[in-house]
């Protein structure tokens, strides 16, 4: 997606954490905390240790900010739908694949996805965002709808409904999961698995269930 | 729990739309969009058309309301603990049960649990309710965990992370679930699904899982 307007300075080693991905991970951090309508440039002046002009040099405005942070989350996103996995094969496969590698992103992207779910819609970014979420949405309902089709998956459930569970469960990640946290054993132990493995037992549970097969 | 110091008025017909209960439910969406901090007394008056000291007259101060607000969430969920089904029988029952009623106190107190799953923590009543939510997550993987030994469920998944991906399922209704909207066929159906209706299509599949069996 294009990146109207921003102005994305030469890297300089004596700037690195005032580059312009260190100030949309700070951004993102503080959208998500206070909500859009409640960050100031002020606000983000502060948290990134920046002058309000020297914010200026990277962006043209807080929504261009909030833009630039949502498309950290948006473009990964739709690429895996672009991917050839969930493109090739039965439909059942594009799914297990299409869920899978957007554990990855959201993994990958913790602070952006993060911010995409908080949205709401006031102005015209985060509409934007929105659209791109039901668009998001639509397209893998489709796959389940032809995973139905197809004989894989059970058809008494609505495959839209479905879809909206898959993604409660995926999307309820970014309120617990910390994939570059210290590993840690005993009960916190899954806040800290491998993105791979948290895929793997996400699939099992949504595919197979949780009742034991004797 | 006990409300201290909560002055609830007697209920005057003419008055009905200012009652405690109609502002806890305005305060509700409010600290929800807007964010605990980011909301002021002044957003309060404005949102319920009350003026401000005839808020105080409900309620001690900003966080005493939120607190009200919360134990709306919090109180009806934890009281599904203390019934019957979720304390007698087999712990697959018992984890029915308490899947089945929580989805149906979503669906009654809706504002409230939403603003539940929104809490930062950046106050004493925010801690509160975070600890309470954490006590009610522990207290549902004791009954995945009483499951999996007494061979109901598959024990090749962390009972926590099941009770994360299960929790992470329900509580995704929030950002799209309308029990009382009008009611619609076609792919948004499942937005208006009576509650019962939603809780049986999660538990199969949760349960069941997706995948269709010959």
């Amino acid at each position: 997606m294009s990146r109207p307007g921003a102005k994305v300075p030469p890297e300089a080693p004596s700037r690195r954490r005032h580059d312009l991905p260190s100030v949309l991970e700070v951004a993102a951090a503080v959208f998500t905390e206070r909500g859009y309508d409640g960050t100031s440039m002020e606000d983000l002046s502060r948290a990134t240790g920046l002058s309000k002009s020297s914010l200026y040099h990277h962006i043209d405005s807080k929504e261009q900010l909030l833009r630039l942070a949502l498309e950290r989350a948006v473009d990964p996103l739709f690429g895996v739908l672009d991917e050839p996995g969930a493109n090739q094969g039965p439909a059942i496969d594009r799914l297990s694949h299409v869920v899978r590698r957007e554990v990855e992103v959201l993994a990958d992207q913790l602070p952006y996805v993060t911010l995409l779910l908080r949205v709401h819609g006031n102005t015209g970014t985060e509409r934007w965002a929105l659209e791109r979420r039901r668009e998001f949405d639509r397209r893998v309902a489709e796959i389940v709808v032809a995973a139905v089709a197809e004989g894989y998956l059970r058809d008494d459930v609505d495959p839209f409904l479905v879809t909206r569970l898959l993604f409660g469960m995926i999307n309820s990640f970014v309120g617990w999961y910390r994939p570059d946290s210290a590993s840690r054993r005993g009960r916190h132990g899954s806040r800290s698995l491998p993105p791979n493995e948290l895929a793997d037992a996400l699939l099992r549970v949504v595919f197979d269930g949780l009742r034991k097969r004797s």
